[in-house]
């Protein structure tokens, strides 16, 4: 826990830092909220038991619960940058070497608002590349790539309009599987055309930067495609933000990002470490979904939505992260106890008491044995296993003179010849000086 | 929600001060673990929907799924503080204006494990004395009782063993109700006899300091009787720990003080203020529960818990300091945004983004328009908006010269003459200066 609270504040303080502010949803939604949001993983979804009022399920993921937040409350909040740590739940079959558990946390961060073109994309892979410098991960990458310029390319290439989802999700495998298991997939399963899946291979195995932007605007094909050349255009002044941000050399433009949720309308990105405990792994991914505020938010006169808020966030993958942090991490010191408040000879327990009372006024963390009776062996061990760095010590000879010894138990005895004596009223400034 | 983050983070200190770690328990447990824990109210206990596997439920509070984790890890947790700060479930109608909720946080802490008498019990008292200084709660008094005198004086005065648990929780409506109300309840509805009604109204209606402890002590019939004998030894020592924490002051020896729960078996205690925002409200309670452990660890051989670890805790409702705090706050600032990063004329957005870029790497908290063509007067409205402390401002001129103004928008216009202009070089040094 102390690994994942400081894992927590040091990602807190990068959103911040953007002016973000966090909003807390419930933890469970009306059922009907949630339904045909997450394709065929719905069936991972808990529900609650219905017991009269409203039927109601455990949220899946943090962004669905926002965008209907959005729908109600955008009048307010139609321009926000937000942030959320929170748990979410599936019903799946936990797997403590995969990291699969019921009950999770996300932690996502969103810039909600109509805005000039790219500017808040910009300012989320910026905010997500800060994240990772801050948590220390080593040797990241962020896989990006847009949704329009990947249906541009299956509408060039003649996939058929309704196939376009689900050839896209055979392309979003091939981090995983050679381009010939992804093509069988396309042709046998899924009933493709070899020579389209040809076409389509053609472009999804290229990756790079912004050369391959410029090779692709040479192609006249793709940039007479409507969708196609929206997405280039983004592109574009997307990799140039980027540039301006810092962050360019952190960014792979990869065709073979197609990424499995419906609802991305553009930019979609992904980050992968070498550093991930089971081999290379995502830690982090997220996109612009410009339509999914709509869908919560009634339909006007017209059949249309009544309230439209673009949206582009970041979702980053804290558990996978955590299992890094904690592999780094050494013995981790749990307590933030300062001072161990200790006795040598008879009980002394009220003095102890006494003491530890003066430290806490003073604001400074500190314990003592639960004991009348407290052997010094045992208070010395005490102190040790917690790694408190100062000891208080009192005798029965301390008393009557008024004083205290202090040991800094980060040092060897023999450096401090068992500790310092000082004056009682000296005493919280003499420990305040050592810590 | 910023000032939320802040009650918690004040309180988690207050906790870390005493040598406490955060334990985290999931959102649901198997439903048997809740059965028969909470009397009444299990019927507002929300069950999760059968899908398969084991039957769960929503937690309905901190302090026995904490319970369940000792039996379940005892051997590693035998002794603990830990504190939970954490959202508890209860299917109950709904009400804004009586801050009833169906998801709210409670936040507790509790020390789990074998000790001397009385001197954990102690330091929770000053635990929960702490957290209220620290959260400004003026005019709180934090009443005190003990189970076993209660038992006891019930004991002595006639009341059926089966029905003390019954008798108790009438007792426990002195602080709404005269004695005359509770007199009826346990006579017409409970069935008791009315002159032992009056033998226990003669107790209960007792309140004071240590001379009411004197004065018990003075009632042989009291001392005579086992529990009650020790329920006044504990709560001799305990006066005496108390004093010697400085907190004797705030604490109101009461015997009317049953508390509802039924797992207490020592001390138990409520703080009152007369600042909550609906009267005079109990904003903090907790108890000493020694058995609740053991009914979650399975039996011995000999018909006995395999494991018992005593505990005591408190529990700070902190819905209820919540709406203290929102009560007395004026205008929150919600961001943490430090510097806004303006342009005149033209567009200059690239500009902005590098500036706002320079101050991200500096640490510095920084935001600036989503806009191409930013117009002064909305950048401004923007900054003010946010409550961001300081500007900085570019056009031509300053680009064309190095230059950057700084502008403290806390000062009235008239004090700096539309801000400073410094080196680009030294911006950051002159941010720094001024936050």
């Amino acid at each position: 826990m102390a690994v994942r609270e400081k894992m927590f504040s040091t990602i807190a303080s990068i959103f911040k830092r953007h002016g973000a502010v966090t909003i807390d949803t419930p933890v469970f939604e009306l059922t009907e909220i949630l339904a045909g949001k997450y394709g065929e993983d719905s069936k991972l979804i808990y529900d609650l038991a219905y017991q009269g009022g409203e039927q109601c399920s455990l949220r899946y993921d943090l962004t669905v619960p926002f965008a209907r937040f959005l729908a109600m409350n955008g009048k307010e909040y139609q321009n926000i940058k937000r942030y959320h740590i929170a748990k979410v739940y599936r019903r799946d079959q936990p797997s403590m070497s995969k990291g699969r558990l019921r009950e999770f946390y996300q932690c996502d961060f969103d810039i909600a608002g109509t805005y000039d073109p790219m500017i808040p994309d910009a300012e989320v892979l910026r905010i997500l590349c800060e994240t990772l410098d801050a948590l220390d991960i080593k040797k990241y990458t962020i896989k990006l790539n847009h949704r329009k310029i990947l249906d541009g390319i299956f509408e060039l290439c003649g996939v058929p309009a309704d196939s376009i989802r689900s050839i896209s999700s055979a392309v979003d495998k091939l981090d995983k599987l050679p381009w010939s298991d992804v093509k069988k997939e396309m042709t046998d399963e899924k009933g493709l055309a070899a020579e389209v899946a040809d076409k389509i291979g053609e472009y999804v195995q290229l990756k790079g930067n912004h050369l391959l932007l410029d090779r692709l605007y040479d192609d006249m094909k793709l940039v007479n495609n409507g969708k196609a050349s929206e997405g280039l255009q983004d592109m574009k002044l997307l990799l140039d933000y980027l540039d301006v941000f810092g962050i360019r050399d952190k960014i792979s433009f990869d065709l073979s990002l197609a990424r499995g949720l419906d609802y991305y309308t553009g930019i979609i990105y992904e980050a992968i470490t070498e550093e991930a405990t089971d081999g290379v792994g995502s830690i982090a991914a997220g996109g612009r979904y410009d339509n999914l505020v709509g869908m919560f938010s009634g339909t006007n006169k017209k059949g249309k939505p009544s309230l439209q808020i673009p949206c582009v966030g970041v979702s980053i993958g804290v558990e996978r992260v955590f299992s890094i942090l904690m592999a780094r991490q050494q013995a981790t010191k749990s307590k933030a106890t300062e001072v161990y408040v200790m006795s040598v000879g008879g009980s002394l327990l009220k003095d102890r008491m006494r003491i530890a009372r003066e430290l806490w006024d003073a604001g400074i963390n500190a314990s003592f044995m639960f004991k009348n009776k407290a052997k010094l062996d045992k208070q010395f061990t005490a102190c040790e296993k917690d790694q408190i760095p100062l000891a208080v010590i009192i005798g029965e000879d301390e008393l009557n003179q008024n004083v205290v010894k202090i040991k800094d138990m980060r040092q060897k005895d023999e450096a401090q010849g068992g500790g310092i004596t000082v004056e009682r009223n000296s005493m919280i400034r003499e420990l305040k000086a050592r810590l």
